[in-house]
């Protein structure tokens, strides 16, 4: 899609191949930070290995500081404080929203209570913190505190929307750049600082690009894939009253009847099936998804662009492989 | 009470006068590490900046590290910090418990909704990790994950705790040493670590008693102040279910019919008035009140001793006074 490899898309295991054995040891240090004595600290802990998913973050970190040389312990160490990190917001998402399912798991919410899943989100956010502590790592607690700010401020930035319909493609990319972009940069960041300090800088725009990619890649699945194929209903997205790219892009070439189709549907307590397949409808016809695969893709290559310089190994093979992975993900 | 001062009781501004410009400093500090340029945080940090209270445990900070000398600059900032760490967990537990007022004014919860409380909770512990970061102090830094880590393992074993008649002494002061006293530690420590680090075990020691006596205190204020006096409605921990001191302290010596009472209080799903204030009299009849006053007073005791070989200086008077106050106070 990128251009950047001709054949089959690569799979995720693919893309984490030259880091497959650290990967294992992300998920020890993971256990190792979380682990806790007590019973129910535990029993959330149990549930949060499974929630985890396929750790692409920690993924980045890895390949990103095995550019020149084999990935540092302590890289391991980040990586597995980052995808806390992660996890917290997760948690924290889905106490928001009060969902009760994620990834095809039920979320902590529906397993435990709404209570037990505030404070178990802080619970990771401060295990993390105090790793950091421990590590003594001040470069990597400045480049996560300044990331876990930023994502923070794009969970305000969407709580603050109050007419969706007037939300912006500028808006919208402030927000996926706080909200998910910001974190896939701290993981290429982090990969350069206890490793290729030299490539810093095009390392953590390629994970900056590669977290927009993935965040429009992943909004688009909301309107063209069907609930199986994501262990989340389609339309997910417009039944929370979420604006993204698709339908921006769609409503600045609607007439005044397709729009206000659009506005009923946000007007609605509890849209229904038909009036969610309807606004799907309405942004494929007027080019709003076709807009955004396109947007997506210039950030793809935006991404590719950022290795130009980096040294051809193994790791910048798999990280060009991400970008394929990302724009082309399933599941 | 404690023995520490004869005549009346110290208030708080007799506590903080030693420190009363630093304090003014500290207030500067808070608005400073959380000023945002998004609407919506500026106001929920507004309303934050109402809700900060009396800061109680900034004037620890800076007592303790003026035990020598004048307070440090750095002590300010780590006393600011702290703060925004105790109101993270206040906002988060108004999260958890859906509360609607808190010192008399309205939760986050309240006046914008309930995501907007997980977030700014998380918004708030985030921005003192970032600006401990740029501080760059590792052994504060230190300080106040593992206190923050064990203040989520407090609100956890609260949260675990099933079947509340059988919730034991010992639980509950391991509860309260989580949940509270280890923040008024951290206090007593951080103001240690930036003054008289010779000192750091003595004010360290001294803290935790303080926060324990202050818990207790505050405990039994649930059961023996009215409405206007609080801020909050009496026999609200009996509401919520929260076992504390006075009634553990009852139960062991009620007899099967009294405690049958207790038992069904717990059991209902809104308890009444009635039944709230008969639960309070027998509290009182089986000297559960009594024994927490006692068991209070010794708390206070070991603060003061903790004192015992600190200089004899303003802020050492100060933080008897502290004692005393913790003790007395009715609001």
């Amino acid at each position: 899609m990128t251009g950047v490899r001709t054949g089959p898309a690569p799979r995720l295991e693919d893309v984490q191949a030259p880091v497959r054995s650290d990967l294992e040891h992300v998920t020890r240090e993971l256990r190792r930070i979380v682990d806790d004595d007590s019973p129910l600290i535990a029993q959330v802990n149990r549930h949060l290995m499974v929630m985890k998913g396929k750790l692409f973050r920690p993924t980045l970190v890895l390949l990103t500081n095995a550019i020149e040389e084999d990935p540092a312990p302590r890289a391991t160490t980040l990586a597995a404080v980052l995808e806390l990190m992660h996890l917290a917001t997760l948690v924290h998402d889905d106490a928001v929203d009060h969902s009760g399912l994620r990834r095809g798991h039920p979320t902590i919410n529906a397993l435990f209570n709404h209570q037990i899943s505030v404070i178990a989100g802080d619970y990771l956010y401060l295990r993390a913190l105090r790793e950091l502590a421990r590590l003594g790592d001040l470069d990597a607690l400045r480049v996560l505190s300044e990331t876990s700010v930023e994502m923070t401020r794009g969970e305000m930035l969407q709580l603050a929307v109050t007419v969706p319909i007037e939300f912006s493609e500028p808006e919208y990319e402030a927000l996926i750049a706080a909200k998910t972009a910001s974190l896939f940069r701290a993981a290429c960041t982090l990969g350069a600082l206890c490793g290729a300090q030299r490539h810093r800088a095009a390392l953590s725009r390629y994970g900056e690009r590669l977290g927009m990619a993935f965040q429009v890649a992943d909004d688009l699945l909301d309107y063209t894939e069907a609930q199986e194929v994501m262990g989340k209903p389609t339309g997910l997205d417009l039944r929370e009253r979420k604006m993204t790219l698709p339908l921006i892009a769609a409503l600045r070439e609607m007439d005044a009847a397709a729009r206000q189709r659009v506005e009923a549907l946000f007007a609605e307590p509890v849209p229904s099936d038909a009036d969610i397949h309807a606004v799907i409808g309405l942004a494929a016809e007027y080019g709003g998804i076709d807009y955004a695969r396109r947007r997506g893709e210039q950030f793809a290559q935006e991404a590719e662009e950022a290795l130009a310089d980096i040294p051809d190994t193994p790791a910048r093979a798999a990280l060009l492989d991400a970008i394929t992975y990302v724009m082309d993900r399933r599941f």
